[in-house]
């Protein structure tokens, strides 16, 4: 029985774009005051909960149930007022095609076909005034049923509905990095909700309330613990933690999310005790398939594997002279039997390079390792690659494999938690980043062959096994996510592997009205603040694309050496004439090359490539005049001083909407602006001074350097 | 009952340079064979257990003991052939003046009074001949007694002795930056032996042997937790840990060793439960006097705090208002009545400068601090000055303070454990470098104001209430130390501190009979490896006296900006043009005028400040030519190819003892030194490479620069 939503929770921001606030002057739709289902399923008594849970707090008024059957559903008692229960005025009617047959007859054949098995239709019936939200599956339905509520939530038109959506992407997928201890690799909101002292949390309220945002924003796949998996964790897929997890996976079930695992490669030896993880070892295949069964018998709609081998150190099938499909195939065919998927990592690279050693190249390397093996992978292995070829940096170019993999399952790796573009300490909306990611041209079917039609399968034709994922940015801090506008990062993911063609303005709108509603001032002095941004944090940090500049390990704040002399091959080779990595074929490592054609031709010339990836592909003297008319010291002297001063200005356009907003909203944000303003200074000075002091070239606008 | 040593000890370096191994070719002198002594008391007992241990071992005969009354000493029965117990050729007749009759009339009052408190005389009696080991106190008959038997394990000729010792440094003390969870602050030798899981050891063995070790080196104190003094270890001078803490302290006392604690200046808030930590708050005052009286309970000859107050973040005096004096007074005054001492160390600056402010010199920080307090402090306060004005560099100035505080007594710090010096993974013989401070002239009283003469007391006719302390390099490893070698540093300091004239040669050889016998081959290579150490290590580190240069945090490898951009006020200011601080009166920070007269001078000017300085001083183009006639920037290639080479050459020196050496000991030192030789590379690649890509000027050698 859910209560009103506490006042606690809306002041921390917990709850998030699901607070459903009343919009002033909207009035309730008479169809709310009923919500009529006649078919018992869990996933549909989540949309029926939260139907109810979001128009009881939009409206001050509980809508009543009409139940045609006895189900799942419960009957109300309240102390609110309750609407009458008739069908007086509509309702809304939720249900599946075939489960139901009012709402299979609101529909013709044809489009009850045209809906894909996660989309859903949404209709006013204009004889009764009642609203149907239906779909081929139940997951269709909850999906349809946030829909509404969004609709609800943004004041928009609701007199005459006719919906039809169906998702992009067909595994939309959230990869959280915690470890059971507690921590979470690369978070920055806190403790895992998951994990505590090497044990499964028994608070499922917290995980309830995570599915439900996740659902919300369309996503339908989680992988629960972090990729690298260490002693612990190896035991997930053992019964000493799968009854657990096993209770964690229902509660993702019942919002329509299967649950992977990420797996140690070593797994055999370290937790069956054989001598070998040799995936060519029949002792070794059999022991995987016993374990896929006992995970199966815990969780029947288990997702699969998730793996980072061979990378960082992490075991996998190198270790045994095996490549890395006879790996992930080994793997695939103990999953395979109960439509189980491996998703394997395409992060492999030589991580003890010797900084010495100016021809390898870490970009290189995933292309390389994995492109000579396309087609070797079964049907039910999936290659997951992150979006650039080196590690989500703030600026990189996009990964070659995507377009040179025609043979071979993929799907597109994101990271919303903010490893280096600010560990929501600095405001980074990523959206506009992974919209440019999805609309680049990979030229694999000629022009206009795009890595959203590569991540979505239509390109290549493949189906179902494909799609995004992401590293969450959660964890267990009243707010979520650290920074409570890094909420919209976690939305905005959702939303774009839902439908890659929405716009970053209209997704930052559509989160800003559920989050702080409808005030138009708030509403575009935050869509500002979020579209500007990550230009802005771009600007105070590595330039031209050359990248990282971070402390090490912890990768925060500036240090312009901080990997320069190190053995994880990210290097921006500066001297005192000139600074960049020459990845050219002509003289360089060759990078550029891996590309198809007109890009490779784009970003092998000096003169066509673009200037944010100047130094990614080349090494150019300090006096290089870019295509903004600047040399690139001046470059780098004006972006890293309009960079800070436009931090400066974030806060600012957030001091000024200190009257529109909650005391405890507007204190916990500008905290976050404030450091980030102090520490993009330090961001700017030291990134100038280095400079400077190396080139010797001073700023044409004698601007202070130290 | 001692067994012989065990051939594990002595294979891990456990016996150190007490190992008495028999000397080929020299026979037992027959005043061997028995040890006479009447007195009873606990460190004369040692005396005669360490005479036992050392001849049984020696020579592989027991003396026998003849007592002329029933005392501490026990009787010995033992399964080796014992001396006849007889004094027929003679006898060790060990015994204070005041004590033994027989130890009396073997000297003239005169010479009785040369002999000072800790002082000893060791004696041939031409009649019988037998070896009277004669003190004031038992403290000196046990230095004594260790000094026989350093004669006797060195091969010297002991034919006819006579011989005063007298100690220069009343203190002569160790600290251990052990934390009470068992790590060590600094250390590079495993876990701390004093401390696991919050509780004090019970493995008095452990403690005894190294209470052996320190007492053979001549050493009288000892500090026993870290001066960064932590929420547990602000406990130590509570009920709950004295009790145990009084058991070390008595194992030290039976060595002649006083043992001090470090304290929490905000104890009386932290363990006292007061609302301030005052020191002119009467109710701290009378806190800190109940501490005392409590302590001193349990510790009769406790020898009081050592202190690190408003430092890096610690507390102290500051927070209330008041200055060191005041600060360090309050203690004293507690501490007086029971003859206790309050070590209140000088490292005192601001570690949060910004690295944008140029005028800020931590190097200046102590002298400003202390120097206007200099007559304030009680004579039962010494204030303990680090050797350099930074942080044990490898090569630093002198402390100005030194020479500076006519009217107040100082103590000077050395650091043992090699944290800026290679942290025991490389050798690095420190005493060459701790001669050259000891013998700094500071002109305070004209020239020939050294500062050995200012620790020593009689610069500034202080007695009693001076000397010197370093910083422990042992931890739980087998042989102590970590790098076997690193050994000689322990025993060389306490050599130092008993007679600073003693050279780094003699001090060497005196280490390297005793630890690896009398193969002169083995002498001499040892010997050669350990005199060119220091150099060797500076040569492929921070150039020319400028410092750091060092990964943050940890302190080890190279790491040329590590600390560049940091609030930790180290810097270097290379730049394309330069390098160097300039703290020189005339235009930099005038650090250099805290000096006295003729060392302002040396300083102050370009022309006379030495070449291993000039960075620390001056700020000068690359292109700047030393009075070695290269320039700055070729000086850094040059000693860089070449320190790493010479590092190479330490491990090929070794090597060619390989047949003279035990294959333990060999082998755990070639472990060392190949990792030496191949990180010596590391270092000679990152800073050639920084300076060349920052300066552009190339070597004239055409080496490799990457």
């Amino acid at each position: 029985m859910y209560n009103y939503i506490s006042a606690d929770r809306v002041q921390s921001g917990y709850e998030a774009w699901l607070r459903y606030r009343p919009v002033p002057g909207a009035s309730m739709p008479e169809w709310c005051a009923s919500i009529a289902v006649t078919e018992a399923d869990e996933i549909l008594e989540s949309a029926v909960q939260e139907l109810e849970r979001g128009i009881a707090s939009l409206f001050r008024l509980r809508p009543s149930l009409i139940r045609q059957r006895t189900g799942l559903i419960r009957e109300y008692t309240g102390s609110i007022q309750q609407a009458a229960a008739t069908t007086d005025g509509g309702h809304i009617l939720i249900g599946t095609f075939a489960g139901n047959p009012q709402v299979r007859q609101a529909f013709t054949e044809a489009e009850q076909e045209q809906t894909a098995e996660e989309g859903y239709r949404i209709r006013t019936n204009v004889e009764d005034g009642s609203v149907t939200v239906a779909g081929q599956t139940a997951k269709g339905v909850l999906y349809g049923a946030f829909h509404l509520l969004r609709l609800l939530q943004t004041g928009a038109d609701v007199q005459k509905l006719d919906l039809l959506e169906n998702p992009s992407n067909p595994l939309r997928m959230i990869n959280q990095w915690d470890n059971m201890d507690g921590s979470i690799e690369r978070g920055y909101a806190g403790r895992s909700i998951f994990y505590k002292n090497n044990e499964i949390t028994k608070d499922m309220g917290r995980i309830r309330d995570y599915a439900r945002l996740l659902a919300s924003a369309g996503l339908n796949a989680i992988a629960i613990n972090n990729v690298n998996v260490h002693r612990v964790e190896s035991q997930l897929i053992t019964e000493r933690f799968l009854p657990d997890a096993s209770r964690l996976a229902a509660v993702f079930r019942s919002y329509g999310i299967r649950t992977f695992f990420s797996i140690n490669y070593a797994s055999p030896i370290e937790v069956g005790g054989l001598a070998t993880a040799d995936p060519l070892d029949p002792e070794v295949a059999e022991w995987w398939k016993q374990t896929a069964h006992k995970i199966y018998a815990a969780i029947p709609d288990f997702g699969g594997f998730l793996v980072k081998a061979d990378s960082e150190n992490r075991p996998g099938p190198f270790s045994y002279g095996r490549n890395h499909a006879e790996g992930a195939n080994m793997l695939a065919e103990a999953l395979q039997p109960y439509g189980g998927l491996v998703i394997w990592r395409c992060f492999v690279y030589n991580c003890k390079q010797d900084w010495r050693d100016r021809s390898t190249d870490r970009a290189r390397a995933a292309y390389d390792h994995f492109k000579p093996l396309d087609g070797l992978f079964h049907d039910n292995v999936i290659l997951q690659v992150k979006n650039g070829p080196m590690d989500f940096q703030v600026r990189e170019p996009v990964s070659p494999l995507f377009g040179a993999m025609e043979r071979t399952n993929l799907m597109l790796e994101f990271q919303i938690t903010q490893e280096y573009t600010g560990q929501q300490r600095h405001l980074c909306y990523l959206v506009p980043q992974w919209k440019e990611v999805l609309n680049f041209d990979t030229y694999a079917r000629g022009k206009g062959s795009t890595v959203k039609q590569i991540a979505d399968g239509s390109l290549f034709g493949k189906s179902g096994t494909c799609g995004i994922a992401a590293v969450s940015n959660i964890g267990s801090d009243a707010n979520w996510t650290g920074h409570l506008l890094a909420q919209s990062n976690l939305y905005g993911y959702g939303r774009l592997t839902w439908n890659p063609e929405l716009s970053a303005e209209g997704i930052a709108n559509e989160w800003i009205r559920m989050t702080f509603g409808s005030n138009e001032r708030v509403i575009a002095a935050v869509s500002r603040m979020l579209l500007d941004s990550w230009s802005i944090y771009e600007s105070y940090t590595a330039p031209l694309g050359v990248g990282w500049m971070v402390n090490p390990d912890h990768h925060y704040g500036p240090n312009v050496d901080g990997y320069e002399y190190s053995k994880w091959g990210t290097y921006h080779f500066a001297d005192c004439s000139g600074i960049g990595v020459n990845r050219t074929a002509a003289g360089g490592t060759g990078y550029a090359a891996q590309y198809i054609g007109p890009n490779t031709e784009l970003y092998e010339s000096l003169e066509s490539c673009p200037d944010e990836l100047l130094l990614f592909f080349h090494h150019v003297p300090y006096t290089h005049v870019l295509h903004s008319g600047k040399t690139v010291i001046q470059h780098i002297y004006d972006s890293h001083f309009e960079g800070a001063e436009r931090a400066a200005q974030l806060m600012e356009t957030w001091m000024e909407l200190k009257e529109e907003l909650e005391e405890s909203v507007y204190q916990q944000v500008l905290e976050r602006l404030e450091h980030q303003t102090e520490h993009a200074g330090e961001w700017r000075d030291m990134i100038n001074t280095y400079f400077f002091r190396k080139s010797g070239i001073p700023d044409v606008h004698e601007r202070t350097i130290y």
